[in-house]
């Protein structure tokens, strides 16, 4: 038996940062990651080898910082939690003790029941080495790609896969807007028209009937009656939490939820800790439960959970959801909440909307137009959502919104917020997005009180 | 008479956001902005004059938000403000009486007593399109170019003149190094290395003794007794506020440090506000005497000053100051203190750096290296200062980190910030600079106090 003091289950994005973070925290103590793959392939990444990257090999997840922080690596896979005792036991048949544990199993493919996706060459996407080697052999040889799913994950493998030669995308999404659960149209229509305009055939309000084939996928039957050729179909659907162990184990979970974690992401086992996508989540800004299973906040949920192995420090807000891709030369973000979900919510919401040049004067080179739209509450004036659509400045610009949206900044707040400004990376001070669209919605918030 | 509600003189960029802040606020207000230049050049954009533009005519301020705003625009010089009666004089013997006042009137290039200064082709940066072009005629003729001052707009000067065929530039600075106010080593360092890669003569702890030549500039004498050969000497030491209209009205100034204003923008006259670089400012964190003259700031102040117009709403933080900018591939920003002038201050501070590429997995094209250092006051563990450097995602990082500081967060609310992460865009969320390096920070605080 080998005992350690921190045990984390699961090597990738929160398993990763779990372990970082213990090792700052408890610089003393003794700390032991399992994982059961050799190579961890980043999630976030999958997508990009199927265009942008060389192979697989390229998408993995260093194993420096776990021998930098000297984090003890065990390839392995864990069969079994005993809380009682306080170990876990291993396919090899080792057992380790832990003082403390943190699960970080994540997550699987949700799978949906459509006849047809046991046919070859329909893809769940595994976070798994040998997978995606072979998922990308068949769309490497693939003349028709089907993807079912216009989130996030679906539409970056349609952008990708659409960059193999002589190969047609078709992406089909169920909703009226690919990037619904995320964004209003503001952001969907723009990457709808940025996906075509690569070729990419986007089909939304439509519905997977049937996928058909012998043993392979020949093609998949839609709702308009069509059918569209496919030699490989990828489902982006989304995942479900992996529970089994912890279910197993006798902590508290739901298969559709997660793991139930308190704030401090303690599970119903007081020495055992649970984060990332295996782990529940409360949405803001209700708090009622929302499964926004996202690399960056999953190691947010671990690095709390870790800080948390000797004692309670960090309490877990809300996720409110931080969201960006890019396609071509496009980038696109959502922060907190949209339009439609805040007025599902019954919120009485005011929108505002600004663009201009992301640089100034605009006749310097290399101009891309920069919107933002901002969603505040009337009654509070206070930020609730942001979306923004420019160059590849909106990674930080919409980590920027989700700052002003997590510290609960108000409309007149942000309009008066001090930017910085340059000709070569922002627009003017005068155009500048966040706080012209500010400025509107604080103008109108203030008048209408008078 | 003309006789309006609102008036502003000014019309660089706080006089612009001023008038368009002030239709926002009150829409059915008469508004008139009186600007004695025909053509308004936008301030930050004019080093881009010497090499990435074409002529300053693509450098201008556009008039269109005037129009689009109802904003009635007179060029005209204002001669004389009577407070007493309400009204002003312009040079053409035209009267405008106003029901409240907003002064805008900028800023002039500092003088520096060097003998020589007067010599042709010895250049202060003037916001003048006729002296721009004489400027600009100038550099293209020029073998030697001196820029004298090492600060943001002296390097972007160097930078841009750099580009011109067959012209050697020297940039001499007196402090240690350049950017010195703004940033500390760890960007200097980094901005000096890639000038002189670009071939820009960087001399830095070098005092300019005197400027020589018979008529026009030929040499420059400096402290090391060398003598740098010159066609062109670029003055780019700072400016000093523009209060003499405002003087000769009778409101308070200094004019090192401006027009007096209250917290809300107001002169010591209740009906007259001032708003930009001739207004005085206080500093960041400790409220005093602070000359922080950006066009950001000048915007931000003009909003509040315009918001106010009919009836205190808002009040003026301290500007923290956020800079950024950018030579060739390398962006660099700075907000708030840095540790320098926190050490001078007597803050206790902790500070910590990261960095990693901004885009994940590192094997993507198009990778550049992102870092952070972070400057937390060590009793409340509050971030008080950020700098970056990197790619064009800089410009936003650094109004993320600028949100952070006035938004007075601490290290352990940055390390568990929720940030959002995309393999084209930011880092990954396990390497998140702003994160890892706050995290590093929270976890030292915390262990401290234990």
């Amino acid at each position: 038996m080998t005992n350690t003091d921190y045990l984390i289950i699961g090597g990738s994005a929160a398993g990763l940062a779990a372990g970082i973070t213990a090792r700052q925290y408890y610089p003393d103590s003794s700390i032991t990651l399992i994982r059961k793959e050799e190579n961890v392939v980043i999630p976030c990444g999958i997508p990009y080898i199927f265009g942008t990257l060389d192979s697989p090999d390229q998408n993995l997840i260093p194993d420096a910082p776990l021998h930098n922080n000297d984090i003890d690596l065990v390839i392995d896979k864990v069969e079994d939690i005993d809380k009682e005792e306080k170990c876990v036991k291993t396919s090899s048949g080792e057992v380790f003790s832990y003082n403390k544990l943190i699960i970080a199993t994540g997550s699987s493919p949700l799978e949906i029941p459509i006849p047809g996706v046991d046919l070859e060459n329909v893809f769940t996407v595994e976070k798994d080495l040998d997978h995606l080697n072979k998922m990308l052999d068949a769309v490497e040889e693939a003349t028709d790609v089907v993807v079912i799913g216009g989130g996030f994950m679906g539409l970056e493998f349609a952008d990708e896969c659409n960059k193999q030669d002589d190969t047609n995308v078709t992406v089909v999404e169920r909703l009226p807007n690919v990037l619904q659960l995320a964004c209003d149209e503001v952001i969907s229509d723009k990457v709808e028209a940025k996906l075509m305009e690569h070729g990419v055939n986007v089909l939304t309000n439509t519905e997977v009937k049937e996928i058909n084939g012998d043993e392979s996928v020949e093609s998949v039957s839609i709702g308009s009656g069509d059918v569209l050729d496919a030699d490989v179909v990828i489902m982006g659907i989304g995942v479900k939490p992996s529970v089994d162990l912890a279910r197993s184990a006798g902590l508290k979970t739901s298969g559709k939820h997660g793991i139930w974690v308190d704030d401090f992401m303690r599970t119903s086992d007081e020495h055992v800790f649970a984060a990332g996508d295996c782990a529940g989540k409360r949405g803001y800004p209700s708090g009622e439960a929302r499964a926004v299973r996202l690399a960056s906040v999953a190691t947010t949920e671990a690095r709390v959970a870790a800080t948390n192995l000797g004692g309670i420090r960090q309490r877990m807000e809300y996720p409110i959801g931080i969201f960006s891709t890019k396609f071509g030369d496009l980038a696109v973000g959502a922060a907190g909440q949209t339009e439609k979900d805040a007025r599902k919510l019954g919120i009485d919401i005011l929108t505002t909307e600004a663009s201009a040049c992301d640089r100034h004067p605009g006749k310097l080179p290399e101009c891309t137009e920069l919107g933002v739209k901002l969603i505040f509450a009337k009654d509070t004036g206070l930020i609730i959502g942001g979306q923004a659509y420019g160059g590849s400045s909106i990674g930080e610009m919409i980590n920027f919104i989700g700052a002003l949206i997590q510290h609960k900044m108000r409309a007149d707040e942000i309009f008066t917020f001090q930017m910085g400004t340059h000709p070569l990376l922002t627009a003017s001070p005068v155009a500048y997005q966040l706080t012209s669209a500010a400025q509107k919605a604080a103008a109108e918030l203030s008048n209408s009180r008078r």
